[in-house]
């Protein structure tokens, strides 16, 4: 009983500092200086900058780096509290050195091209990866990665779902460096030499590289420089599977731009693949998309029916909006008060390595600013439904009857129906539609969209 | 650890807070006066007197209300912090505005007629529902409701399971009223010209009513009347399924009254469906029963072996008794104290609207007063089995071994069985069987049996 | 925002607690003092000495205990949350008293023989149950136990997966004796006549023997002796499973040491039934594994890729080494400080009725100071591999190619194969090689080994 006002005490001053950072949102005037959107955007518990990730290992070959926990930043998205966020980047030529992790791992090469070469007890699978390729890495499976390219860097996104605690985990490496232990240092003595078979001193020389009349040959942390014949020949016995278009393998990566966009036009393209059409989707329940978006397109405002969204931006900037209401707790706290329930807009300004979240059912629109790459994880994924709320297809408000439109908007349902029609366009529309003569902008930014348009296609 | 003890000592004061309210539970005496009975009521974790919902809209047409949160009420029903309940209610010819929000949704209809539609990107589906109908809302899915009725209100139960967050969740609706924004408006201007390719005046005038030159047309709340046409084209498009008894199908309302009751007798009758017997149901792992009991009948001692019960009074006037056990985690906390571990009843006198919580594997009893409805939601319900304690049928008691008995009980097992087999009747029995003349009963509510129950069938 | 502050304050007040507990851990030299040993021992938090048990029940005849929380002890292993530990002894000649709890159960018989009675409310199942053999109780389930032995102990350990609770459950009787109320005793006199159909005197008198006339004829506690007459006739209507290897069986208990030992060798044998061969544990998501080792032999590292291990000595005594990390979250909260991340070293010296957690992926050896068997239960173990990092078998570092090898230990890859290659055993070695001549050991323990094993097969 106590407890449980200590933590009503906490969630209402919780509540009380989320409507102190936000205040009234929507106004019927649309005059954001530039100042507002941006405090905005800071105070924003869906928005994740790219400062908000986390170095675990960094050195001059590349680094890994882990987000923020979803869940300290907002009581709205706590489902998310079993996810992490990793990214992983390097430079040409190198290797991420063995190791495993408490956690599953869903990875997705953003850019660049990978060796992932996953190590079981009984055997070894080596894949090619490039742009777009996705793989899971089951829990405590020991790995390593190589950026085989002679000059392009290999940049990596992975989901972490973590199998002892909800949202921590660690990575075990087989190597000592200057950045880490090898974990095979833990044991002891007498434990390493009876599983040897071998002096300690030995043990130590070859593995942990710590005999003291030896010069220090420690690596300078876990990413490392390869030779181009240590490539070649782990190249060799790599499987290359960027041509396969089967996606029903449970073992093996498969290219979420290998297949037919779901959504496609002038402004954007939309690849996604679900858990009903791959056995590792299905196991962590996770959807998996990557979009294409023009300068100047919009995704129209649409909603998930179920899944929650991690969006991760890999080139080009975009405007996002996502619409909650005013906490409906912060009112159950308070006696009654009769007020008006308001909608809330979250805004940001998103730029390449940014992280945005999407809980399920919450509307949101996107807008690029410049050509626009991005790549997204659906959690709670299964039988999920987008619903679009503008647009030809799928548009949720084209199904609802004339008479229901009638008394649910102010004017006629015919006239509502008129309005729902106007778009021609389904899913991505132009941003600044050519009835922009019927008012002046009263932001600057000009943009000449059919040069761009032309180029895309 | 430090955080460990603070638990700790929370949880301590928790727990001393609860023996404090409860006090000593069963005497020899059973002179309980109405005072004691009422402030036991009061401090009662199981159960949540009508007053416990909060009203979420309300207007003259009907109103939206969900039930305070389960897991803050006792640490005995933790594992039901995702669930959470809600109330409608509306008035004859009336409609809920179309909405979605970020819960799965188990609608089960207590009183009078409704159209539900549910409403997809792709297309819409529409159903009349009758008491005892239910049906799965999936998260996200826009729907409506209404009440077609001329003359009868109608009333409706939901066991809501959020997926955002595990206890809360978000009604979005499509409509601005005086009530609330539509989620649209959350939306920028930009946006949502680019979406509709529609100047934004006409948007607003159109959509949100907010054109300042018009009169304000806004709804008083999100319930609105509909005239007969209006309800009629709604009607045509609607199929009923009150008349099947097919369980089997994915996506169509079943009713929980078309089919035998599990158990019936003169005083009572239960009607229940299993998650083994509808994909609904097995999707969401509940079960849900509605049972009718007569004035003056019991509902003999049983615990569920694995199910976690939420029973809702729908009508009439019930006494249910509880039992559980004092806190053994309090004795683990002190030095290893060997007193003897106490039952405890929970005990409440439920009527109209009032909630409680069955914990699994907890015995529980159910005194019908007056002329009792109830409905309950059975979470983690597959496999569950209903142990009785008393009766013929399904009476756990009497399939232990004479040779235990012996042992178990202080009399021998032969006499043991014998007073376990002077029930005849099963499930539902009469509370103030014939053999009342053997004593005073010291509580005055005499009933004439015989008058009701003939009039029951 | 608040509260997040609160958890992130008493969590870096864990971290440092622990850091300050464990200091640094491996060192150059190996000169561990006993005392350094013994502290470590008491605040390891995976270690769980058997005075971590708390005593539900005791009498003369046997207890009930069960084990602390793991979850109040590491952050580590939140994921246990769901899971205790119950131990339970009686002497020859008894039973446990008819009972049931909220919780699943998975039985294991670690001494002596046993007859388990499920009770339900359409019949009865009773098995007998030896050494080894391994069942599932459902909760709710109605059940007594039965040690018929004339001389031997019974010993069971059991896994509880708690229903209503996270982490809590309890146990609920038919009996009313000194140590505990019958729970029909928590239900009023009105309830239990009607129930009964019979006078509250006399249920009274044969059920909870509260006849102020009579002499007090309660059991001592829950636990109470049987006559041999008694335990034949339960015996006869007993099936006896011992000899059955067929594992399919959905409702049949099922012998871990029926089959062939997964690993064996000279110093120890390992029994394992896994999900994918038996529906109990399928249902559970559990292995159990039963291991014997030889005084002097060594379980090389390994680790588990994603089950989280329970362990219970059941006999003799072993060093165990737990490998994990320094806390990478603490450096999370700090500013990016550029220490070199630290393995740690969890040692413990077990013997019988201690616990010991093993975290998935983090490695760990287990060294046998006398003939040693241990039991465990593996949590989320689908799919679980065990990654050996020393021994011919299942060797990970094996399979990992020789240029990778090169550049992830300070000698060539050769080399690092050739150590690798050294060790002709699997899985089980001896703990003091016969090359113990190249070093002095400074711990004195000497053991003739070869005389032990010689009457090991």
């Amino acid at each position: 009983m106590l407890r449980a006002r200590v933590s009503l005490l906490l969630g209402i001053l919780f509540l009380a500092s989320l409507s102190v950072s936000f205040g009234i949102v929507h106004r019927q005037q649309h005059h954001e200086s530039q100042e507002e959107s941006d405090s905005r955007t800071q105070n924003n518990p869906f928005y994740f900058s790219s400062d908000r990730f986390h170095t675990l290992f960094s050195n001059k070959y590349g680094h890994l780096r882990v987000l923020h926990r979803f869940d300290q930043r907002s009581k709205q998205i706590q489902n998310l509290e079993n996810y992490r966020v990793v990214e992983f980047k390097s430079k040409p030529n190198t290797l991420l050195l063995p190791k495993h992790a408490d956690a599953d791992f869903l990875l997705v090469v953003l850019n660049g091209k990978a060796i992932l070469t996953l190590v079981n007890p009984d055997g070894r699978d080596s894949f090619i990866l490039e742009q777009g390729h996705a793989q899971k890495i089951p829990a405590g499976t020991t790995f390593f990665l190589v950026n085989p390219n002679e000059n392009e860097n290999l940049r990596i996104i992975k989901l972490a779902i973590p199998v002892n605690n909800p949202h921590r985990f660690q990575d075990f490496f087989l190597s000592s460096t200057e950045a880490q232990q090898s974990y095979l240092q833990g044991f002891s003595k007498n434990i390493l030499e009876a599983s040897f078979d071998t002096d300690f001193k030995e043990i130590n020389r070859v593995l942990f590289g710590e005999d003291e009349t030896q010069e220090e040959t420690e690596e300078e942390g876990v990413i490392v420089e390869l030779k181009r014949e240590q490539i070649r020949e782990l190249m060799k016995h790599a499987k290359s599977s960027s041509s396969r278009k089967d996606l029903s393998s449970k073992d093996e990566p498969f290219n979420l731009r290998n297949r037919k966009p779901i959504y496609s036009n002038k402004f954007g393209r939309w690849y996604e693949i679900t858990p009903e059409k791959n056995p590792q989707l299905k196991d962590l329940d996770v959807f998996i998309s990557n979009v294409d978006m023009k300068e100047g397109g919009l995704l129209v405002p649409h909603y998930n029916s179920k899944a929650m969204v991690i969006l991760v931006i890999n080139k080009g900037e975009a405007n996002i909006e996502l619409v909650g209401l005013r906490e409906q707790q912060q009112q159950e706290q308070q006696e009654e008060q009769e007020e008006r329930l308001e909608v809330q807009r979250y805004r940001a300004e998103l730029s390449e390595n940014d992280v945005f979240v999407i809980p399920a059912a919450y509307p949101v629109a996107i807008n690029a600013i410049s050509d626009l790459n991005f790549f997204a994880f659906g959690i709670n994924a299964e039988n999920n439904q987008r619903n679009f709320l503008a647009g030809e297809e799928d548009n949720v408000m084209s199904e609802i009857p004339t008479e229901v439109l009638d008394v649910t908007f102010p004017e006629s349902g015919e006239r509502v129906e008129k309005l729902i029609n106007e778009q021609s366009e389904s899913y991505f529309v132009d941003a600044q539609p050519e009835q922009q003569q019927r008012e002046e902008r009263h932001k600057g930014r000009k943009v000449s969209l059919s040069s761009i348009l032309g180029s895309f296609y």
